[in-house]
C-alpha cells in the first residue's frame, strides 16, 4: 500500500437517476496527518451498498447526506498507520466510515477494532458487519417471525436477503426468496437451504407467492419496493410484519417514488409495516454477532462475498447493485 | 312503527366508482317471525359508515362482503318486538348489525343490550358504539400517544376522527385536526378544543402541518389515505405511528388507489404504519365505553350526531360520507 498518496471518489454532483462515473472526483491527495483522537487508516476493503444511494441525494434522511465536494461515505476496514487516539495502535485492524479511499484519517471514536484472527476481514463487512446486523435485527426485531410462520425476503440473493432467509431457516421459518435470476433462485436453495425462491425476471410473481406460500405471508422483508412489495402486502396474513429495510427499484427514480398501492391490506390484516435503520441496534452488535459466528461455525448460515479489485473501479462496481448483477455481498479491495 | 311490513335496501348491484341509488334494490317484504336463538328487532336508527363502501366491493377483506341480493350491512340500534332467544324481551334495546331495513330478524348472539337511560340512543352508534371504539383503540392501542406528543388526524370533522382528537387532548397530546372547510375547522377548535386545524380545501396541508407542528409529527390517524397520507408521512418524527384506520378518498376510485409515495419516511424515521379493526377490541369494548361515558360527563369530550330522516334516503344519505357533507356522526333515522 503506498501511504504518501490518497486515492479517493469525492462527489462531484448529485446524481439524476442512475448513478455515473461523472457523478464522482477522482483524484489523488497526501494523506492528512492525524490529529488529536483521530486514526490514520490505510483501507484495505469497502462495503458497498444500495444505502449509498440515498446518501448522495440532498435532503433530510437519517444521516446527512454527503456533501458535494466531500470524499464519498462508505464503510470499510483497513489497518492503522498512525495513532494519535489511546487504544489504537498501528498495525490494527478497524472497521468504521472510512470513505471511499485509500487512506483515511478519521476519528478514532467512529472506529472500532475486529481481531483478523477470527475470521477472512471482508467478512468483517459482510456477515459480521453492517450487513449482517441489518439482517439479524430487521428480521428478528423488526420482522419477529415465530416458528412455523412464512418469511418472504426479496433481493434475496444479495448480501441482507441471503442472511434474512438463512436466519429465518434457523428460527424455524418458511423461508421464500425473490430474486433475478435462475441461477440465485438455484444458489437459495442448493446453497443456502431456502425452502423455496421465485426468480421475479421470469416468474409471475403473485402466482408464484400463492403456490409458494399456501398458508399466506406472515413476515414480508422488502428490500426492493415497487412492484414486489405490492405483490407481497396483498398476500400478507392477519398481523403480519412489513419490514422497510430498503427499496432498491426505487432509489433511482428520476420519477416520484412508487407507493405501495395495496397498503390497504394493512388495514384489513391489521398487520404493520416498520422502517429499520442498522445503527439503532449498536448496543446489541455484539451479540448479533455472536450469534452469527455461532451459526456459521455449525454450518447453518454461509456468508458469500462479490470482492471487485481496484479503487478506481468505485463507480461501474457501484453500479452493479442497481443492475442486479451482484451475488452476494459485493465488496471493493482497495 | 308499522311491524306488519319490512322496508330494505337490498344490493343490486356492486358500485362502480361513487355509490348510486340504483345500486341498491328498495323493497317491501313481510318481516321475518324469529327463529330459535333470533329476535326480531324494529330497527330506529341506522350508522352510516365509510366501511360501508368496502362492504359492497367483491373480494376478501376483513368481513365477507355484502353478496348481490342481501340487505345492505349496518349497524343499527332498535327496540325488540319479538324474541326467541333467552335473555332478550320485548322492548329491550339492542344494537348489532341489523342491516338497512325497517325490522330486522338477527340472531341473538349478534346484538347486545344496552340501557337507553344512560344516554340518547344515537349516541350509542356513535361515541358510546363502534365509532368511540374505532377513535378510542385505534389511538390509544394502535398509535401509542404519549403526553406532549404531536397527534394528526385527518376526516377530523367526520364521527371517528372528532373523538380522536378530543381523546389525543385528554391524553395531554396537541392535537391538530385536518378537515374540508372552514365551518369544520372553527368546530374542531371552538367546539371540541383541538389545538388547531387545516382546511385542506383552501389551505396547502404542507406547509400548515410545518407551522402547526413545529415538533413534526408522532401520531398521524389516517381516515382520508391519499395525498393526505404522504403529506403527512413527509413529516412524521423518529418512531411515529401511522394508524390506518380508513381511506375514504379512495373508496370510490375507479382507478387504482394511490399508495402512499412517501412510505420510505417509515425506514428513514423507523416509523410504522399499522391497520386497525374495531372488531378485534370487542372484549374491551366495556373498558372504553367506561371512559367515554366518564369524559362525557366531565365535558371533556364531546359527541356531534348528524341525523338524517328517513330510511327511503338511504343511498342519498350515505353519499355524504363521500362528498364531505356531513358534520359528525351521521345517523339515519328509519
Amino acid at each position: 500500500m503506498n501511504q504518501s498518496e490518497n486515492r479517493q471518489f469525492r462527489l462531484a454532483r448529485r446524481p439524476a437517476g442512475m448513478v455515473k462515473r461523472e457523478d464522482f472526483e477522482f483524484r489523488t491527495d497526501r494523506p492528512r496527518p492525524p490529529e488529536s483522537g483521530e486514526i490514520m487508516v490505510g483501507v484495505e476493503y469497502l462495503s458497498l451498498d444500495p444505502a449509498m444511494r440515498g446518501w448522495m441525494n440532498e435532503g433530510k434522511s437519517y444521516i446527512p447526506p454527503v456533501r458535494l465536494g466531500e470524499v464519498m461515505r462508505a464503510l470499510g476496514l483497513g489497518t492503522v498507520i498512525e495513532s494519535k487516539a489511546p487504544g489504537f495502535a498501528p498495525g490494527d485492524t478497524v472497521s468504521g466510515q472510512l470513505g471511499v479511499q485509500s487512506v483515511a484519517t478519521v476519528a478514532a471514536k467512529d472506529c472500532f477494532k475486529v481481531d483478523p484472527s477470527l475470521a477472512p476481514k471482508p467478512l468483517f463487512l459482510s456477515a459480521l458487519g453492517m450487513t449482517g446486523m441489518t439482517a439479524y435485527f430487521g428480521l428478528l426485531a423488526v420482522g419477529e417471525p415465530k416458528p412455523g410462520e412464512t418469511v418472504v425476503v426479496s433481493g434475496a440473493a444479495g448480501a441482507v436477503g441471503a442472511l434474512v432467509g438463512q436466519i429465518a431457516r434457523i428460527k424455524g421459518c418458511r423461508a421464500v426468496g425473490i430474486a433475478g435470476g435462475a441461477a440465485k433462485c438455484r444458489y437459495l436453495v442448493d446453497e443456502l437451504g431456502f425452502d423455496t425462491a421465485i426468480d421475479y425476471k421470469s416468474e409471475a410473481v403473485p402466482a408464484k407467492l400463492r403456490e409458494h406460500c399456501p398458508k399466506g405471508i406472515d413476515v414480508y422483508f422488502d428490500n426492493v419496493g415497487g412492484q414486489i412489495l405490492d405483490d407481497c402486502l396483498a398476500q400478507i396474513n392477519l398481523r403480519a410484519r412489513v419490514v422497510i429495510c430498503g427499496a432498491i427499484s426505487q432509489y433511482n427514480n428520476t420519477t416520484p417514488v412508487k407507493g405501495p398501492a395495496n397498503y390497504l391490506s394493512l388495514l384489513v390484516n391489521r398487520a404493520r409495516m416498520q422502517g429499520m435503520i442498522v445503527f439503532d441496534y449498536a448496543d446489541r452488535y455484539a451479540e448479533a454477532a455472536r450469534d452469527i459466528a455461532g451459526w456459521m461455525r455449525e454450518g447453518k448460515l454461509r456468508s458469500r462475498e462479490d470482492i471487485a479489485d481496484g479503487i478506481e473501479t468505485f463507480p461501474e462496481t457501484l453500479l452493479k447493485l442497481f443492475t442486479g448483477e451482484n451475488f452476494g455481498k459485493l465488496i471493493l479491495k482497495v
